[in-house]
């Protein structure tokens, strides 16, 4: 405790040089130590949890996303279905809260958010200290290659696994075998990528396990399933790094029901 | 200057006393306060920029993203240009930069990143007192409506344009017009969406400007000027939001190039 204290009253005095030594104005400092949401309420909130609920579906690879981040964490939620067989995304109550009549949404507390990916990233920065650490928030640089690594998920994987699942499962039978031709041409070229940043490190955004790799796993694992796509095949470490990341307990308790 | 001390002793006093109430331990405090970007070092570079290399194309909307927010931040950069037509992106020396094979990348002393909107989020992240405040990074609850609105735009808005975009220009007259039609119905529905978050709010995170409106500016306007487009068409909060920021000095001056 007295080591803990000392490295913290050491960091606090070097922060307030620093800070100083900037040259920043009265002006600067709401943007860092605002009433909502400063770093103090983030170390206290790391340790209390409100009332999480998640409205969506379990059969929607988003929501499975949030709920992975969510057992990832070790935050407990309440589960709300969302009915898309009946339309119930596009309710005027449901566009209340989402915009584009889409699952999922998540409410903590006063906060209400959608869109998966945001939703992971606000859990993970919100409960720094329950479950994996999965988002270095404030290390710019560890953050920086996690973004780096998410926008990857969300430019060069999620487009051609998720294209190839609309085309053969989606449409119902109706393929346009062009389009699915171009999307597994684009498949071959983005896993050469993936390769290559695995053969050099364990996980996207360097050696630790962060959201960006986590966020892979609905839509990497319903290609497998339902398209019977070995998407990895012949990539070494690409099989490596997703049998890692595949057989996570959270995960396996998601995928398996 | 006396009250900026004041203000600040006040929230590191606090911020000591909510980690120690939070009961976290000497292994949490590397986390928040570690070597490499921690808060100290983050207010520090607020203020001293390094040498930013940028190695890009000015015809691709990718760079002109990267560009756009570097103007805003009122970083300076030595551009690069990567000759698209020659494939220098597929080189070796550029492959080993980014793993795709795509532009842009940046340099920044040490750091070194791909995919513009990561690369945007780090520069709004490093550089928080220059230019335009862009990125709530330590405001959980303003980080998180910045990453629901920096979400709708990778999902929601970029598909449908830079669809149209490809179908239209980049295959050489040769269109699909079946998914032509698919993503202009597509573009419909997101559009709505737009307008609900829009007639609520100034701009797509709230009533301030983020690195998420601005993600928007390249692939809006090309699609305007390259295929006639006006796809705000008929939704007044759209025509309103797109105006104020595509009028921006930052964005004048690269769309003029």
């Amino acid at each position: 405790m007295r080591m803990f204290l000392f490295t913290l009253l050491t960091v606090l005095a070097s922060t307030a040089f620093q800070i100083v030594r900037s040259g920043a104005t009265i002006n600067d400092v709401p943007q860092f130590f605002s009433r909502e949401g400063s770093i103090a309420e983030l170390w206290q909130m790391g340790t209390n949890a409100s009332t999480v609920t998640l409205y969506g579906s379990q059969l929607s690879t988003c929501t499975q996303r949030v709920e992975l981040i969510l057992k990832e964490k070790d935050v407990p939620y309440i589960f709300v279905p969302v009915n898309l067989k009946e339309k119930e995304q596009k309710s005027e109550a449901h566009l209340s809260m989402q915009p584009f009549g889409q699952v999922p949404v998540l409410i903590d507390g006063s906060m209400q958010l959608f869109e998966s990916r945001a939703i992971g990233r606000y859990i993970a920065a919100r409960y720094p200290f329950r479950g994996a650490p999965l988002y270095p928030m404030v290390n710019i640089t560890r953050m920086a290659w996690t973004e780096q690594a998410a926008s990857v998920e969300l430019t060069d994987f999620d487009p051609v696994l998720s294209g190839l699942l609309f085309e053969m499962i989606s449409k119902g039978g109706k393929p346009d075998m062009k389009r699915v031709q171009y999307l597994k041409d684009q498949l071959i070229s983005k896993m050469q990528g993936y390769e290559r940043i695995l053969s050099k490190q364990k996980y996207l955004a360097g050696d630790a396990l962060t959201i960006a790799d986590l966020f892979h796993l609905p839509v990497g694992t319903a290609a497998i399933k339902k398209l019977d796509l070995i998407w990895y095949d012949g990539f070494p470490n690409i099989e490596r790094w997703w049998k890692d990341i595949s057989s996570r307990p959270a995960w396996k308790e998601i995928e398996s029901r």
